[in-house]
């Protein structure tokens, strides 16, 4: 009888070790796993090797947090890493060399476009954005009597669900020199008002936005890249603006849609319509240096580089 | 006595379940340490932000992992994050837009100067690297014909421990067009004959090399970027090129000392003496948008804007 206890005794002894063996391991790990979920929602460069991270671990089922802002818009994955900035409703590369952004990517939804009572770009102002090192910075005064307008990359009209999203559109990492008349407020502001309606009409749109630096032919098969700096900060004036547009499908397993436009940074006639500006993705990665979407399969796409097989493409006035 | 027994098994087993308990957290802390130490051996990005992955534990103590030559070389921080590459013996940021690169980072010891019999450039070949995808990579071709040298950023010369460290500088990643005459066979070798000397006397020398588009005044306070592209792929001919070097103290406590140069990527006259080019380093970072050796604060750099204060600085014939 005694000899039993003893063995039970024994027994209990190892399961409990066991058992609080396996719980500690497990604590250990949900506690890491908590704090390194913080670091991602915090920290661009976590988000981005998180997979990595989270596979380093392997020992047990790791639970998923709740997506943030920033893995909803970033969902297809980062066209370049090169000093990536968070905003509370889009993220942006921002291109120090030049002091104006590399990409801007958003995500549209109806609540931004619809968007609450009293917000709206009245109560905004352009503004610097302290965050960038000053060395690096765009100013107001860079651009005052340059001649061209501070045209907005992500639209002010595509942040309306907060008044702090649409302020920050105003900072000056997401403008770029553009020319005004025919062009900002004109062909580009056509553009934006298209990819709203595309919002409207199918409810999940993903639009990468950003300046291209294209090279000109100056005869005898010489190229060469050559654009204006404006302000005391040296702004890049580019050559030309693009946008990468993908409509996610409503249906269950449908095709997401692609298109993409460069229009130049030049006075546009109105009797242009949006479809003379449509362009191969792959040349506008050329010439970025980016890469868009790379979460898809270009081959899945339909239509992405052929417009006239596309159901969503609609003739611009 | 039966009593006694059984508290002095109770007492037995909340020991060893508290004690497999931490045993427990301590194996998976260790486990999931190993996996992150060889993640941020291979990754990058996960190297960036390592400290803050391993702060996320705070656990237990970390172990620190033995420093592989990706920390060594990179010890006083990256200048950019734009697309960095890592090979056995420099470590570079790529411009996919330019198709040069940003910077091209490199420790130079006296092991990598005076190597192994037999290694050297002449088994050397240019080639490009088929690890930068087709669209944003230059090619041999783009160089043909071109008018230009094929001009190293991290110097063959500086990598000799190794062949394979020797024959990864000649990758085109590592390359830009230079002019021939009176600069790549000119005063950009005497600044790189210039480099290995500090480090002959010095013993440890870090230095970051790229490519510069410098705007040029155009009259009527404009200013404007110009540059030529080569290639079918549109390869960037810089308009300048900058070498920014720290050397370390051999002393305990001693200060480094940090100098940069600027040399137009045009012919440079033989009677120029290299202290013509030296180059505020501020100024750098500004045309390039990088932040160099940002480990150091500045103020403790003697000498770092003043070639008259400093006791490096040699006279180049």
């Amino acid at each position: 009888m005694r000899r039993l206890w003893h063995l039970l005794g024994v027994a209990f002894g190892l399961a409990s070790a066991v058992g609080c063996f396996l719980v500690g391991a497990y604590f250990q790990h949900t506690h890491a796993t908590r704090q390194l979920q913080q670091l991602v929602q915090q920290d661009v460069y976590a988000y981005y090797i998180s997979p990595k991270i989270f596979a380093a671990f392997g020992f047990f089922n790791i639970p998923k947090g709740a997506p943030n802002h920033v893995q909803r818009i970033m969902k297809y994955g980062f066209p370049g890493l090169d000093d990536v900035r968070l905003y509370s409703d889009f993220v942006l590369s921002y291109d120090r060399r030049n002091r104006v952004a590399h990409w801007v990517c958003e995500h549209l939804q109806l609540a931004n476009l619809q968007g609450a009572r009293g917000v709206g770009r009245a109560s905004a102002t352009y503004r610097a954005d302290l965050s960038v090192p000053s060395n690096f910075r765009s100013t107001l005064a860079d651009y005052k009597h340059s001649g061209f307008d501070r045209g907005h990359l992500a639209a002010a009209g595509n942040h309306r669900g907060q008044q702090v999203h649409c302020n920050e559109t105003f900072l000056l990492t997401n403008i770029a020199p553009q020319i005004g008349q025919g062009f900002n407020s004109g062909a580009w502001n056509k553009l934006e008002i298209y990819v709203r309606e595309l919002t409207l009409s199918f409810g999940s749109v993903y639009v990468c936005t950003g300046p291209l630096f294209k090279p000109r032919a100056q005869g005898n098969r010489k190229w060469s890249v050559e654009y204006q700096m404006i302000g005391e900060n040296m702004v890049a004036v580019p050559t030309h603006f693009f946008k990468v547009i993908m409509v996610e499908s409503r249906l269950p397993l449908g095709k997401p849609y692609m298109e993409a436009y460069v229009l130049p940074n030049a006075p546009i006639p109105d009797q242009s319509t949006l479809r003379d500006f449509l362009c191969d993705i792959r040349e506008i990665e050329h010439f970025a240096g980016l890469h868009f979407f790379q979460g898809i399969r270009r081959s899945a796409i339909f239509g992405s580089n052929y417009p006239s097989e596309s159901k969503v493409f609609r003739e611009f006035a």
